[in-house]
């Protein structure tokens, strides 16, 4: 079968054997995959990692232990936790310390055309979600995430830098919350998604404004949207990192602390409340498609 | 009268003219005045300061528009909002965008024998709280902020980075709060004093224990202090940031994403619950005073 290979920042399309299924994993059928900018930043380093990567993904499954599984269309949570610690036990396996990653963290990732992963990680596509949308499901749920995280007040104003998958995701999300969002971001067509949907945008093209909102949410994907986003929070406002970037960021601590600044770390979600909305249609994904391509050809 | 005088981190004391007091204002003799290390980072260059500094003081009201306060003994707040924007109309003067700062943002400080206030920031120093206890109100405060910060579930365990007097105020308000206190220190006699009551401290020699809790307070003073708390955190946790450091930080963000970790910077409290704590005695800060100079002395 045909496996993607990352290694040292080069990419190759491999033949491969097929993975052996271990018991309680169920072995699944590649239907169609994500490239997420985590991917991306794996190419360049972060994690140290070599090997298949890929964790967004929507597939069909072959065989597990459960036979009920078999022939289903699913996605599945990427984390693989060790189902026994307090993280695993609180419904938190994706915070387990002895966790694998999907096509992150030792476990072969998405991108081949047989993968494993623990039966208990799996969720059943809704009959009527396309597997086009289904694949948005991951980093849905990486959206939801903050809502899982903040209170917001009814209403509330938040903003969202960036107009990447991840950053569209999330004001969409908040959008269809009752939140009101303002999206910053630099490509006009990303931007008119959300605008579709109601979100208030902005291309930027110079400075942006100072101490001006309660909630910003960076998501630029940039080592540089941290320091921004604390210098558009108001005092006592809330920054959301959604940005997992490569390396050290240079941070000036002091309007942090003087402003009483909070910075939340915010990452993977639950898969519940994403396939919720993909089952009801709320957020346009299909408009997130750039393009498609064949597993065989090479990407670099 | 004699005045402290910082400038291109020198200090000296000179004869200066007396204040005048402008409306609203009341005209304070000052009876004791605490060294706080913002006065030190001031000296170092941080907010490029020069003036009097000082901003933690007990003092006794010798004018004022309103007479029942003259020949009172008062603390005072440091932040003179504008009283008009809607932080000052919500009582956080202390986040007013137009606010001055005693002894630290062009208002001229406590280390002199007659600053100005305005009355509204004054408060009565209950009768039988010494002057030399009155004088910790304001880090007293900074400590107390936390609690007005954070919910912590009841008898949570918090661990608190830094036996400054910063770091000692809030090991024994949160110890006071019924916190479950683990402190870290680099000072024997200085951990002694929160071991006192009952706060289980330990002398750093070696490494610190990783992804070890769930509260995590930096009061160390140092720009390290912060990615310090963030490998001890543990995922989910909060890092509360009390250490204002001059200059910008290297900070890896990914774990603090990857970790879903919140930090929270935090600077001034109200006033009232820090002399409710000195009134009933439950802070035993005359254990802090490592040595009391005359104004006239200088240091450097």
């Amino acid at each position: 079968m045909l496996a993607v290979h990352l290694e040292k920042g080069t990419v190759r399309v491999n033949a491969v054997a097929e993975p052996l299924r271990p018991p309680g994993f169920a072995l699944i059928r590649l239907l169609c995959a994500g490239i997420c900018n985590t991917d991306l930043e794996l190419q360049r380093g972060y994690y140290d990692f070599w090997g298949t990567p890929g964790h967004e993904f929507a597939g069909e499954v072959i065989d597990a232990d459960d036979k009920t599984w078999i022939g289903r269309r699913v996605v599945g949570e990427i984390n693989l936790g060790c189902n026994q610690c307090e993280w695993c036990r609180k419904g938190l396996s994706r915070h387990c310390p002895r966790r694998t990653v999907l096509g992150i963290v030792k476990h072969a990732g998405a991108f081949q055309e047989l993968l494993t992963l623990p039966e208990r990680n799996l969720h059943l596509i809704p009959d009527h979600v396309p597997l086009e949308a289904a694949v948005f499901t991951e980093p849905l749920a990486a959206a939801c995430e903050i809502l899982d995280q903040v209170c917001f007040p009814c209403a509330a104003e938040v903003t969202v830098l960036g107009d990447g998958k991840l950053g569209l995701l999330i004001a969409l999300v908040l959008n269809a919350h009752g939140l009101k969002v303002l999206q910053f971001g630099r490509h006009a067509d990303k931007l008119r998604i959300a605008a579709k949907q109601g979100v208030q945008t902005e291309l930027v093209r110079g400075s942006l404004p100072e101490c001006a909102y309660d909630w910003v949410v960076d998501a630029t994907g940039s080592s540089e949207g941290l320091a921004e986003a604390v210098r558009m929070v108001r005092p006592r406002g809330t920054v959301i990192m959604k940005s997992t970037v490569h390396g050290t960021v240079a941070v000036n601590t002091a309007p942090i602390i003087v402003n009483e600044v909070t910075l939340m770390g915010s990452r993977c979600g639950r898969f519940e409340p994403a396939l919720q909305l993909l089952a009801h249609g709320t957020i346009p994904v299909a408009a997130l498609i750039t393009e498609t391509l064949p597993l065989r050809e090479e990407y670099s």
